[in-house]
């Protein structure tokens, strides 16, 4: 992440959730010796994430508060309110890496990998299920302590119950979201791309970026027009954010995006890019990225051959259009922004391009 | 359930359930399809269950009610927060069944089952793996939909916080404790039975009896000795519902327990009943109900065995002793608890009978 306006506010996130999660070491430590355990795992899981979404919560509060009298200052309940966001986004990370496998994250085993090993070392018949019941288990209690830690948020008046109900229906969304990805992946089923867009939109696009940057507004008192502008820029930005994985995860740095190149072909996952490659290949080359689609193996040369059919003009002009679109959207969302906080635009214009061009 | 008293109560939560999760079925549409019928299956999922915890909600409320100025009619929030905990309870059922590979719950397929069914409809490669991810999907917006239901139930003033907070604590709690359930079961460490009490007090005491009879009390503004008295109420009722359940395990009625005989036998779950006969079984009984202890089958010979070291007089006077204290606690706190509501009170006194006595 090479916004330097969010360092400071993720430090602040970091250590937030730190001190939150020492906390309840020793509250969870009274459950059993399992407790700190989860309490710790969680907290190291947590604070190796780049925290875009806990910064985001700050960025729509800063936004939404400009002009205000009390303006000055800060709130410390928007830091707690990133920090749940924070949790949540792990709790999400720990079932996600149960359902696709992955047995790496954040540069360190899954934790459900992490519980898998202990139970293999205490002699467990079955460590494979027993490292996924433990991550089901350890995602719930992220989830749990993410609500709890905004509960304690100490967020002024009416806010709380917004934002809470704001969190829980935005979180149920994702929860359908990747049932979706999940199901398409698994089966050889044609989906089309208006119904993938929707994927990312719930999935990725207004819970990375909406949901935060309205959260803030909502503890700051943020308008009604500021934050239906938020939430517009917010989704547009949360899908150029997910094409941009599609292309890293053909064209990328395995170092920097910290993922295998093809791993979403080995997945069959059903991506935009995918769908367009479909969409724009002859029938032969159809034929054959169909049985690469979640097949057995990727070779090196079905990973050229996928990459030379989206280097096409076809395809290429296709990606150009969609985010082109995407990009002018939120450009324009971003000029009408009804604020007073000019660097805090400058912010979302940068995020913008950060998005497009982000190497990780 | 045999309790008249919660039978009105029961059809209102039922209800209050079936409305919110029929209009979440229009939301979650809008992600797609398997968003209404993920509420479909939570809706039908969770109204089978026999909402125990739905009901003391409104038993705690209407404890801490008695007396007040406005203690006739009743408060809409409070039948929403039991539906709410009907909720909780199913997306932790949800998960249970995964880490348990328990096919059948409630006289159904259970909800992992039910989406792995479909799945090998549809072809996938690996049903299994994705009817557990799809679960593990299922109970997740099951946790988010019961925090909506939540914030959406109007509760009066500060009360919002303090129920979301002791939701998100318990729960938090009730995870931790389900892992050492989980991780005992799966392999041949020696637990003591303070530690399996605690887990028992964590996984099903606070959070089955406690939790809902203070969401009660929070709602109506119960004093703190009032709430005091509950809580401990709550820990002892669920101590002794989860002491009978092993006693049923051994010697109930399949028909009536939804559960085949001696299943916590096979799974190797370290239940106080257990860790009791190990620490009276003579030298060569040890060893044999150690290999039956998470063994691959236990025959009939097996469970006659168990429930013979079961019946004998020295469990049996333990199992008396530990059920006989927590009577005994529990009477004297129901006979203590400060609050005018006598009908409620004696509720609490049936609570207990069925709790010790109830077949199923």
């Amino acid at each position: 992440m090479t916004l330097e306006y969010f360092e400071p506010i993720r430090r602040r996130v970091a250590d937030t959730l730190r001190a939150f999660l020492d906390e309840k070491r020793t509250e969870l430590a009274r459950v059993g010796p399992m407790g700190s355990r989860a309490a710790e795992r969680l907290r190291d899981f947590s604070v190796r994430g780049k925290m875009i979404r806990g910064c985001l919560v700050h960025l729509g509060w800063a936004l939404a508060r400009a002009g205000a009298p009390d303006a000055a200052g800060d709130h410390p309940g928007v830091v707690a309110a990133g920090a749940a966001m924070e949790l949540f986004q792990s709790g999400l990370l720990v079932h996600d890496d149960i359902m696709d496998r992955d047995p790496v994250r954040r540069g360190q085993p899954s934790i459900f990998r992490q519980y898998e090993e202990q139970a293999a070392r205490d002699g467990a018949t079955d460590p494979a299920h027993v490292g996924q019941s433990l991550g089901i288990c350890a995602g719930d209690v992220a989830y749990f302590l993410a609500f709890d830690l905004l509960v304690r948020a100490g967020l002024p008046g009416a806010s709380l119950g917004a934002v809470l109900g704001l969190c829980a229906r935005e979180l149920a969304a994702v929860g359908i979201a990747q049932m979706h990805d999940v199901a398409w992946a698994a089966s050889a089923v044609t989906v089309d791309q208006e119904q993938i867009l929707r994927m990312y939109t719930y999935k990725t696009g207004r819970y990375s970026f909406s949901l935060p940057l309205l959260a803030g507004a909502l503890i700051a008192g943020g308008s009604e027009e500021l934050r239906a502008g938020l939430d517009d820029i917010g989704q547009s930005l949360g899908l150029l954010f997910q094409l941009r994985d599609d292309e890293l995860g053909l064209f990328g740095d395995e170092q920097q995006t910290g993922k295998p190149l093809g791993s979403d072909l080995r997945e069959g996952k059903k991506t935009i890019l995918v769908s367009l490659l479909l969409d724009h290949a002859k029938d032969e080359e159809r034929v054959r990225l169909q049985g690469i689609l979640g097949g057995p193996s990727c070779t090196v040369d079905d990973l050229d051959f996928v990459r030379r059919l989206a280097g096409s003009p076809a395809v290429r002009d296709r990606v150009r259009g969609l985010t082109g679109g995407l990009v002018q959207r939120a450009e324009q969302a971003v000029r009408a922004l009804p604020t007073s906080a000019e660097p805090e635009r400058a912010v979302l214009r940068r995020l913008l391009d950060f998005t497009t061009s982000r190497g990780q």
